[in-house]
């Protein structure tokens, strides 16, 4: 599978490289795409320290979105308009998003857009043909680029598109100890995306680190 | 600690009676008293035949309230409002609330009330003194009955008054295997209440029973 990664230079773009670019192809987009190869570079070089080798490679968001199979949008909420306003090419892609609007005062809270959910506003700015799946909403940054953290989670996976989740959800499955759920359509997503907030004040009120949701 | 369940004759009431009567005492209420007799002399004989003593009695919803240091409103969200219109009492009491408004059209969807949560809308019908702490949401209510079944869980705790989450959060670690956290203010309650939705699509979507959560 080719994965087109949007926004590829944050800790989860570069954990996803890190932790699949031994069986998928990874195609790591920024806006700059000189940083996206110098991560590249450097997801390919951490592997080789351990024996792996790596199909990763760094180019535009253009080219991520061109080049992919599979596009996570692994932005921030905040820019996800000016990003999205600026690529094409969508159109019967399979678009992952792990996005969540997070505000703070004092405590963490769920901020999401009159559309009812970060996922319900990317739907609106992209192509009715493309095929929108909700997940790894709720796995902190820090651990994705961690290789030594374990992701032991599940992942609350929805969509719409039956086809694109089940593709989704055994992609989650090449992530040892990932345990992916099919948690109901795209109108539910706000729930998946507010657990996020609410792992952050858990973490901040009990002194724990990295928090994420396990359901059993 | 005296605790009064107001609605006791449900599963969560009857669960919890059971399994925490031998520790405190549980005063049972209903609307109709002879039924939390009937429940609360279940109770007794079921932990009698595991050689336990317990000391639950059954009452009147107001007798719960009037008798309980910590009232547990055990009701489902639709009858809160008639149930709190009878009843007085709750003036300087920790109220806990394990209320989740929830609809169903197809999957099971949050459905809260204009204030922005059950105990926010319940907050806005007890008296101002009264302390009111969410918690025990996200545990299925078969689970509670089945004393074999280990409540292996996390519980999310919220509340706007430090030293009443900080009690009803040891009352928790009175359930073997329940892990309290302090997951914020009662502003944040929403995305506690709205994971049981959740629970019940990811059960439904991937044939599994009594899903619960863990936050790690």
């Amino acid at each position: 599978m080719k994965i087109g990664i949007v926004g590829g230079t944050g800790d989860i773009g570069e954990g996803m490289a890190l932790r699949l670019s031994h069986l998928h192809e990874v195609i790591l987009g920024s806006r700059d795409a000189s940083k996206a190869c110098t991560a590249s570079d450097c997801t390919i070089e951490t592997l080789r320290g351990r024996g792996i080798q790596s199909s990763c490679r760094g180019v535009s968001n253009q080219e991520a979105v061109d080049g992919g199979d599979v596009i996570v949008l692994a932005l921030p909420f905040a820019h996800v308009e000016s990003t999205l306003a600026g690529l094409t090419g969508f159109e019967n892609k399979i678009v992952i998003s792990p996005v969540n609007p997070i505000a703070r005062s004092g405590h963490f809270y769920y901020d999401p857009p009159e559309e009812g959910s970060a996922a319900q506003y990317i739907q609106k700015r992209l192509p009715e043909s493309a095929r929108l799946v909700v997940a790894f909403n709720n796995i902190a940054a820090h651990k994705w680029k961690d290789l030594d953290a374990v992701l032991d989670y599940s992942v609350a996976v929805c969509s719409d598109d039956a086809e694109a989740k089940q593709i989704v959800m055994s992609l989650i499955r090449d992530l040892p100890k990932l345990s992916p759920l099919d948690a109901g359509p795209l109108a539910v997503s706000s729930i998946v995306e507010s657990i996020t907030p609410l792992l952050l004040n858990i973490a901040m009120s009990n002194k724990m680190r990295d928090v994420g949701v396990y359901f059993k």
